[in-house]
């Protein structure tokens, strides 16, 4: 072909995808991407979004914080940072990781642009293409997206109630070495998990956390929704048992706001200086702008009180979806009961597909996320993810009854009755 | 051996290299890192640093416009918010290119944690392992550094005091296609360069831009300085004649402040989709906090007299700069005259190895940044960049002095004078 010759002279590429890196052909967009555009017309109840509910945060405080900071502050507020974080925020998040019973030196704390960017930074130092990620089934679906654009390949391992599967765990590592893969580390949400907002017993956390160690498989252990426990607080980080193999990741999209972007990670000695030169060559440093906002709030406010807010305004939430989910949902649906966190996982019978299902919850005026986003492999047609942390409870209610009501008609329409 | 087989039947890391991704090794502490350390102790003159004279900011000004956004407009500016950043700031920027000859769209303006992540997401959507990025002789330390994680190769093209040098990029061209690897972009700054301060003049912008269009390469023109031209402006950017093969990328760090991290990229439509991906999948989205403090600003203030005081005010240390190199500095060296900007590249006697003077340097209360920080074939040994924007002119003057008398007795003892 003299196409071909031609390239072979002069090296000039034929079309865009031969000018683009291989990864980027895992770049698509997300299945939700479009559903979340629809889900924030204002006519729509979306139980679609993970956004954390601002209502109940004093914003005249804020702002009275914020604009000190800066008059007072300015020169080193608005100025270039450290590439690992801000020293004085880096102590303040240990003194709160401590609530979950971890010690940890500020030293070992690199600061994020959200928890997001840990996990694309870990994923850079970790992963080779084809390597595996082992991760909950489900998953949040934004780490699947990340753990995708660097080529690994993402093994889920079976939940339950109380979260990951010990034994399910030991069988996907056998059979994935079996299979000749690498598998780079495990990736999971040990507290009102996202999608399923189950919880993971101290019990199963130490014998997940014996496994990983005695397989030489990093834990990483992301943890947004710890300090959003209802009724009582989440059992001790996986970190508190562990500081040698876990890589720890915290925000305060969920305790503070997520519009700062300031999230962190805590990793073992042996990592840190190869994140820190990733988050260099990533970001140059996060914003001190944003990090001395958040230092300066947890220095002067009393921010215990305020997350104790959040969890009051979450849990009537919670409440408030579990009772109409009782109320309208028909027999054959199941769904967990989170103690803490934003999301309700729910499961109907394998008949429903509850992505073809989107447009006519839509026309109910209600949004949700299909199953199938938070799986790697294609699973998860007929369950949902429901989150109770942005409505109003009487906008929770009216969602829910009017997305019973699409879930009976289309069972009705199969017979399953 | 016995090692070899445990591993093939269990396939458990034998050790921490063995777990970290290839591209890691790629991930060293930069040569200069160290040096900022010591550089910035307040006994030394640091004429290393790129950070922005902050001094001219009315931050009493800046707390106000901060604290109004976050007392009237919190919910917006504290939530999560669009992966391609916020449509008002993506406005502005167009508003702000358009002083460059830019007509843009605010549809193909990405917003990025400074324009470093843009770099990254470039990196990350076009390199391969072995591909060739062009980049200046010498070359952005932060831009080469990331260029390598994404295991580039770069290739330098040679420049005079106008900048890159058209015929060298052709030779490079040329000879890289010969050698059978791709060349996936040219990196260039085309005005008051970092690190050498030169501006590349418009008929040799629109003789680049032909080359490389009609090579199927894309031009990534990082333009940070534009706007902080001292006599005149710079020539219209790259991008004003090109907007298809240009990918242009801006930011606010040196025209308002660092500490925000915000920049943008400026894409070929073609590009767009893969780059939001690409940021989504790294931060989720930019800080609304930081885009809205930077939005709240541009809207209310003289945006245009603050980029003047800034300019005036870097005009005055160039000024100091310029005056006593000729003072102070031996027969035998020669520098850049720069337009605008903050760097000035010296040049000394190939005998003099500008790495092993920074100790004596130190010594002398002075600092800079060797030359070879700024290629990635350890070229510049006999070159050093000097950066204007930090201190006052006074110390400026000093530190020059002192660097002078340095440099002078390390040619005497190699009998240079």
């Amino acid at each position: 072909m003299s196409g071909d010759v031609t390239r072979i002279h002069t090296g000039k590429p034929e079309n865009l995808t031969e000018r683009f890196a291989h990864r980027a052909a895992y770049m698509h967009p997300s299945e939700i991407r479009s559903l979340f555009a629809v889900a924030s017309r204002p006519d729509i109840v979306s139980l679609a979004g993970g956004m954390p509910n601002l209502t109940a945060l004093p914003m005249d405080l804020m702002s009275n914080v914020i604009g000190e900071l800066v008059s007072k502050n300015g020169m080193e507020a608005l100025q270039y940072g450290s590439g690992q974080g801000h020293p004085k925020l880096r102590e303040q998040i240990c003194d709160m990781m401590a609530l979950e019973g971890i010690r940890a030196h500020p030293d070992d704390v690199i600061v994020t642009t959200g928890s997001q960017q840990a996990l694309d930074l870990i994923s850079r130092i970790f992963i080779d293409p084809g390597d595996v990620v082992l991760a909950e089934a489900p998953s949040y679906v934004g780490a699947l997206g990340t753990f995708s654009q660097y080529e690994a390949k993402v093994v889920h391992v079976a939940m339950d109630n109380d979260g990951l599967i010990p034994q399910a765990l030991r069988e996907a590592i056998t059979s994935t070495r079996a299979s000749g893969k690498k598998i780079k580390f495990l990736y999971l949400i040990p507290n009102y998990q996202n999608p399923m907002g189950v919880t993971l017993p101290a019990d199963r956390r130490t014998e997940i956390l014996e496994i990983c160690h005695s397989e030489g498989i990093f834990v990483v252990e992301d943890n947004p929704y710890g300090l959003l426990g209802f009724d009582k607080p989440s059992p001790n980080a996986m970190r508190a048992e562990d500081s040698e193999n876990v890589i720890y990741l915290g925000s305060f999209s969920k305790t503070i706001a997520p519009g700062f972007r300031v999230g962190w990670a805590l990793v073992p000695q042996s990592l840190k200086e190869k994140l820190v030169i990733a988050s260099e060559s990533s970001i140059l440093c996060p914003s001190n702008f944003s990090q001395l906002a958040i230092s300066s709030y947890l220095a002067d406010q009393p921010w215990r009180d305020q997350i104790a807010s959040f969890t009051k305004l979450y849990k009537t939430r919670r409440d408030a979806m579990l009772e109409s989910l009782e109320q309208h949902f028909p027999a054959g649906a199941t769904w967990t009961k989170p103690g803490g966190g934003f999301y309700v996982w729910v499961t109907l019978p394998p008949e429903i597909d509850t992505k073809a299902l989107v447009p006519k919850a839509i026309v109910a005026k209600v949004a949700y996320v299909p199953g199938t986003a938070f799986y790697a492999d294609g699973f998860g047609s007929w369950s949902m993810r429901l989150s109770y942390c942005y409505p109003t409870p009487e906008r929770i209610r009216e969602g829910i009854k009017s997305l019973g009501g699409v879930i009976k008609t289309e069972m009705e329409l199969r017979g399953l009755n």
